[in-house]
């Protein structure tokens, strides 16, 4: 019987990918995964079979790679930031529960840097406090239910992150989150975009909940809304847990 | 000028430290972090002068740190999970914002793998989609905002993440948490319990909104109560991103 590990190898620097990260992946036979993501660990995967596919057939790559451990190999499946938020830890996990248990091979979930982690830390301290997570990609998600939740996580005046804010194919969602942020949030709330961090093309900029929009967002983009006690300072976004100093 | 840096250390094993965290901290003169932290990486920092003190000294110890990196010292803050999720990147950004610009030292945050990534690989792939990050903590929050926050994550069915569930001193939040949540979840939600993630005594149980509260939980906890979809298997705990599989 093979294994599996569905590895998240953090948001894109090796420096911000753990030892067991990359230990699991040293030892894989076969490294599975997007295309992008492979092309971030290439020189630690040049002597092992790659399965590298495009954007959009995570099945079809994660029914191979647990075929391959089935059979007996040893396969990484590598996920960027975290395996477990929005990475790829559940659909392999949900592929070996439809093997009899005797079939299955044992599988680990390696967690990662994720990108609300990189992100904060580049913007200064914008999380520290109770904070929400929300994809506004609504293809596997109803667009309601998205929305739903963002006025809610508004209305408890969460500090919240959006993952995958806007694509190519998908602008207005972010303009109509913004929206709903203004209910409750004031139009000069901080907000953080971080695009690419830990990769080679990675910039920050610290905008307002009112402009933001404006500012280039994209598919590698993390945004963060602060909550009503975040400011910035010094070009530092900080949200203050609460200590009297 | 001297440097400071808050270095989010990660759960507890080095193995689940990143290369950059490692370095950071290889790199200070000086460093600085609750006892209980220091301990986690004794190994690597047995040549250079050590500044613990216990719980509930944070501003203390951080103006201290941010002393020494002003008197031309570089100085690493060790935080234990992720510097910028309830730690110390918040706290040493404000009191460096106290400085005049001119005295102020370099800063960098470097961030890590908190409580929440590694407790969910540990139970499975229960994150997933869009999810809440909430202390129970009151000492620095309000109780009545945390209930607040609480019952809009619970109605917008997020997955919910708990930071410090429980203290001896604080054992009635989680029993008042668990009756919020029941006002809109299946008392059959899955319900996972980590205890010291990553360290040497960690232990993780899967059980119900109905009956967790029955179960070990302590200031080493984290509590993930799932969404509507999430559902244990072969003791994994998964909430499925959307896929048709």
């Amino acid at each position: 019987m093979g294994k599996i590990s569905v590895v998240g190898i953090g948001p894109g620097s090796l420096e911000d990918m753990t030892p067991k990260a990359l230990e699991t992946i040293q030892k894989a036979d076969i490294v599975v995964g997007y295309n992008t993501y492979i092309k971030l660990i290439e020189d630690l995967i040049k002597d092992k079979q790659v399965i590298g596919t495009a954007m959009m057939q995570e099945i079809d790559r994660c029914q191979m790679a647990v075929d391959h451990a089935t059979a007996g190999k040893t396969v990484a499946v590598v996920s960027s930031g975290d395996a477990g938020i929005y990475g790829m830890a559940g659909l392999v996990l949900e592929l070996l529960l439809k093997l009899p248990k005797e079939q299955r091979p044992e599988v680990k979930i390696i967690p990662g840097i994720s990108a609300v982690n990189a992100s904060a830390a580049i913007l200064g301290a914008p999380l520290m406090h109770d904070f929400v997570v929300i994809s506004l990609s609504d293809l596997l998600t109803p667009w309601d239910l998205i929305k739903k939740r963002a006025d809610l996580a508004a209305q408890g005046d969460f500090v919240i992150a959006l993952y995958n804010p806007k694509s190519k194919k998908r602008v207005q969602n972010i303009e109509e989150i913004r929206e709903i942020m203004l209910k409750y949030k004031s139009p000069q709330t901080p907000v953080g975009i971080v695009n690419s961090a830990s990769r080679l093309e990675e910039n920050a900029v610290i905008s307002t909940l009112e402009n933001f929009t404006k500012e280039e967002i994209n598919m590698f983009s993390l945004v963060i809304i602060g909550n009503s006690n975040t400011y910035v300072a010094d070009n530092f976004m900080i949200t203050p847990r609460g200590y009297h100093i």
